[in-house]
């Protein structure tokens, strides 16, 4: 470890002159030291739905940015992106054990279940006033996979929240009750093993949608037809090869996260219910498709997006509130569509790349910076560097080489 | 969206005052216009194979650094994290189509073979110095999934780094080289698709392992046996309910991702390879494992991943740079251990607190903190809220209603 004093300095060099700001920032989370800088940039030209939207992105890795807004500007000029919501559904689980008769636990819960929606009243008084709450409660025998366990399955909508801490205080509320009515009315012992909501959210699926007449592709060097052939094919091996399936996903996520960040939502969470359900079918496949039917070129993305515009670090972090207003304050609906869709335009940038001139040029470029940051050039020697590099693949030794570092 | 002067403000404020320091934050990706702030904070006393480190970990989400630090200790005195490294290999793949004979493009491919790698060499120059390089290359037949489909699959040693760059650029000097001969030396039509890495790592996987006598889990309600048995049914519901599986390996991934942000590693890339190694048996499924063998409880989590603590960001990030030391300049190979152990320790908190007290007690602190700053309150309010809390479940329309407001 260097001195303290270097510690110090650069932990101190990131830290706000704006004393109630740093504090605000230091707030969120505990043990905060200082603040950590990911690059915020904007990609505009997104025209999704008929409107236009210049989308706020939050990454570290460079080209994510500049693809998207190609994409966006190349999809703008034939229409833009289309979407769909079909779903918003999340749901959680009391998870428990019962190793009594099911008939009993079943005619416990049916006389339970009116009292329960009583109990939670006041829990979700807030949530329904805004058009949310629990909206169904199933009891669910899963005792053929593990020996007496079962769920209480809760449905919800959240509505503009993301809905983890509505979740989690409503399941936790319930089991409370339902444990102590159990001790009451259940001759078996009733155990709750946890009481969680969960980050898989198949019910609550956006599709963002592009298309175009296939002629409208042709490239210098292909045609219209061609192109999407290859496109078509680039998709289906990613649909059948998890090492392919797995860096598709992964570009796809590159523009999600990038948006979800930027708004204040979890990454993790989107990250986990997405790859999740690129899992469904029992392999782990492409989350995105394509196809020519009448000569028309279709791209569409399908992704399970839990995500709030309110709550949380909605409110209170000033450069997510700017995202929001970016946006034009958006609902979790309209921010879905959003994300799904600069989603699709990251997946579609990435494979224009890889089925046409290979994805090293553009990023090499932005490698090239780097290394010459990393070396701290002059300028003189970033321009010798940039033009002798023009036309030939870029790597550290031939830089040093090149500049005459070791 | 509100007035010019206002965004400006807005963005300006977290410009840093050191025009280089700003400049070089800038030149990370292209179109940046301010600097998004993440938490960077600490987590002390992980022992990790007998060495004690302070793990930096930049996260939005409350309570996981205090979650990661109070496992950590906990397990320090339990003798702390055992890991194992069972490979370091990374795959890419040239993805083609060829109509011609397979025969005949095997005999191409035994003929190339020499003069690929000897094409190959100034490329990998540098990285076989460090001791990497491409370690193998095959022609991999997948024509029953995809007509004419194959692959030439390179297996790679990247040493220290995360080694994208120089796979892609290997594939793509690769790929061009094949196509020539191809040309020359084929009778049928050899098509290149597309030439990538992948980002799916299970050759590049790391263990991480706790263990303890059961009685030492002993807790004011639970014996240490009723404990193990409890957190063991936890994991096994994890193992067989995707709903479970996604929410279980999420929280492991917020202990994951917050160490890859703070050592500048690429956490999409990182998310894409666990989640579909959860899902690599046909069903998505928990990532640890727990049992008890001879009065002994054994925690466990197998994580494929691919990181770097050379290239990137990592030298040139001042933050990261700062991170790498603090954990005393670690291989990729330590990292892997580190990152795998902070991803252990946050799957125990999480576990921990769902089969005792439940997760919303301690979240919820944190929680009213964020709802009073929305609220910008007085002290003197908050310390109203926080006493009135205390024993009561936290709502955004309780707390309106204590403090009169709208």
């Amino acid at each position: 470890m260097q001195n303290d004093a270097q510690a110090v300095q650069i932990l101190t060099q990131y830290w706000n002159d704006d004393v109630a700001l740093q504090e605000l920032h230091d707030g969120f989370v505990e043990n905060t030291i200082s603040n950590f800088y990911l690059p915020y940039g904007i990609a505009p030209n997104f025209l999704i739905d008929d409107t236009v939207y210049a989308v706020p992105m939050v990454i570290e890795e460079s080209s994510v940015v500049a693809a998207s807004a190609k994409a966006a500007k190349f999809w703008m000029d034939l229409g833009g992106f289309k979407t769909k919501v079909f779903g918003t559904e999340k749901k959680g689980h009391i998870h428990f054990t019962y190793d009594g008769e099911v008939q009993e636990l079943l005619g416990f819960f049916r006389n339970l279940r009116k009292d329960l929606f009583e109990k939670l009243e006041p829990v979700q008084e807030n949530m329904k006033q805004r058009g949310g709450g629990v909206t169904d409660i199933n009891l669910i025998d899963r005792t053929g996979k593990i020996p007496n366990y079962y769920q209480f399955e809760f449905d919800f909508e959240t509505v503009d929240s993301m809905g983890a801490n509505f979740i989690n205080t409503i399941l936790e509320t319930a089991a409370d009750f339902i444990k102590d009515k159990a001790n009451d009315n259940l001759r078996g012992e009733l155990e709750i093993i946890m009481s969680i909501l969960s980050n898989y959210n198949p019910g609550c699926v956006v599709r963002a949608q592009v298309s175009c007449p296939v002629d409208q592709l042709q490239t210098d060097t292909l045609s219209g037809k061609a192109y999407a052939e290859k496109f078509i094919k680039a998709i289906q091996i990613a649909e059948n090869e998890v090492y392919r399936a797995v860096t598709h996903n992964k570009g796809i996520m590159n523009g999600v996260d990038a948006v979800v960040l930027a708004t204040g939502n979890d990454f993790r969470a989107v990250e986990a219910s997405v790859h999740a359900y690129a899992s469904k079918n029992g392999s782990y496949q492409s989350l995105s498709h394509a196809k020519v039917e009448s000569e028309t070129f279709t791209f569409w993305l399908d992704l399970p997006l839990a995500l709030g515009t309110v709550g949380g670090l909605t409110g209170i972090h000033p450069l997510v509130k700017f995202s929001l207003q970016l946006l034009q304050n958006p609902s979790a609906q309209q921010l879905m569509r959003i994300v799904a869709s600069v989603g699709l335009a990251q997946n579609f940038a990435a494979i224009n790349s890889l089925i046409t001139h290979g994805i090293q040029k553009g990023h090499m470029k932005m490698h090239l910076n780097n290394m010459l940051t990393l070396l701290q050039v002059t300028d003189e020697e970033r321009r010798i560097a940039e033009a002798y590099f023009a036309d030939k693949t870029v790597s550290f030794s031939a830089l040093k080489k090149l500049l005459h570092r070791n």
